[in-house]
């Protein structure tokens, strides 16, 4: 009898609202029709559309996994507008387990990675701390096609160590 | 023959968009136009009207200066946003001087600010250490009135040595 | 039949070598003894005896909270120090959950707090998010008695929810 | 008639102790000899004599070049402890010119360097933006000879270019 494999809900979501991008080409997902945070938007309590399917994405995750782009050495805004919009009452990223991957020239995206560890300890998630996954996009070989997909192989396995990392620290605080 | 008194222009930002709200209350602009970052909106190396008219507002300023309400201990989306578009090349806030105030509770949006200066470290904007302005807005007495304006005397006066310490870093920094 | 009640075994250390301090009242140990760090002090891949006393105190405890005063801006140095020398390999962090405090002005510690939790991540220490705990020391009522006892009462309760959020994220981690 | 060239004078000061080390290989100095921070050393308002000796060599200097190897994603506890005893009243870092350099693994010592500026607002230093420097030691060609100098010619020159950015910021902020 086979053991039971546990399977847990990733929400994904990129920073980068360029097509293709380095970074969505790691992870895919759409944060680019959320309307720039303006919590006169809220009516009635009520979150625009957009807004409220974006919510339930998360709400229904057990763990989130960031691509985030580094922009100007902290995060871009389309993600920390994201972040932000799934921040307010009730926060839904409140006790998940997450992780953060990112691409770039440089240090690869790693200051954007810890402004969002910082972010996250607000949001109330749980962010493994390694392996890291820091991709100098710009060193050869090539890293990504011209769609935006990651075909470097070695960088391909070490994104797979990051989910891994990420299911077996969802599971752990599992109560 | 009285000397003369020199006179910088300073750009003055804020990261929120609510109406009123407490940081646009310190200063007021607006910057709840701009579209949400996307290099895909340049075309034929043109910035959309909006985003240029930014742009042309913080290139003749001597100076910058920012109100940063702290959101998820980081920046305000809005205000990221606003710094990325003007940031793109050519980078408007190189060798500017700048201060950051902010307004908010717990610390008044002070981890927002040290983001904030870190972001500044690769727009090359030459930040004013002393005196620092962290406003704790809930605490009594009001510190604001019900447009958003600053009414609390002592805020007042930090907020105008802010703007002098501004003034003469910006002095000194003219070649 | 009374359920059984997990005991864990929590490190505790003050970054503060001053007696009293207000970081050491709310925690008492000593990393006082501890030389500057020097790897040159490793001679047969044997450290220090003192070194080496500390390093045992850390590896067999499950969690760690740390009192981390803030000295300009950042962790006090003697925190630092004794730090990096458990890090050495094997690192003695590996895997902890942790809760960090802190007391002082200003923020009450708050900017050496977000510092030693990017140092956690290297470290791979599990760090709670919530509560947060920044005691300001210098508002009255006063905080800590002559001995650097902390006597206040409210504060002492806001201590008690760190304990208990550090003990049940160590239970969750326990595989 | 040739024009005065201005002469700035620099303290320079690496944080690693050991000997032939990278960072120390850039900039040789000497802080090994400061005790542990503890302010119960300063009797009648007078430093230890190792302490008052180097916060005079900071105080006459008009700016300062810090060699700031990465220690678990921060500072080296003995870079940060001579920062310390030198920030005590009255602070002997205000108001100067400074520039950090690192040498290391992965990002090159660059976490250690954004710690260091979020120090630098408290301590009052105006850290030049550009160029940043930060050197991958373990990458090939070698970086260091076995006596820890500096032998890349390509560093060399990065080297050059952060005194000339640092010489060129001191002088545009004498008054």
């Amino acid at each position: 009898m086979a053991a039971a494999i546990p399977v847990i809900k990733v929400a994904a979501l990129s920073g980068s609202l360029r097509k293709p991008s380095f970074n969505s080409g790691l992870i895919r997902s759409d944060i680019s029709q959320l309307p720039l945070l303006n919590t006169d938007l809220i009516v009635n309590r009520t979150y625009p559309p957009v807004v409220e399917a974006f919510r339930q994405q998360i709400l229904k995750a057990d763990s989130v996994l960031f691509a985030s782009p580094e922009n100007n050495y902290s995060l871009a805004a389309p993600l920390k507008n994201a972040i932000d919009w799934a921040s307010l009452a009730s926060n839904c990223w409140a006790d998940k387990a997450a992780a953060v991957v990112s691409a770039g020239g440089g240090f690869g995206g790693g200051r954007s990675q810890y402004h969002l560890r910082q972010i996250g300890v607000y949001l109330d998630l749980h962010f493994i701390n390694k392996p890291e996954f820091f991709l100098n996009a710009f060193q050869p070989p090539a890293k990504f096609d011209d769609d935006g997909n990651l075909i470097d192989a070695g960088a391909k396995h070490r994104l797979e160590e990051i989910l891994v990392a990420l299911r077996d620290l969802t599971l752990r605080l599992l109560k």
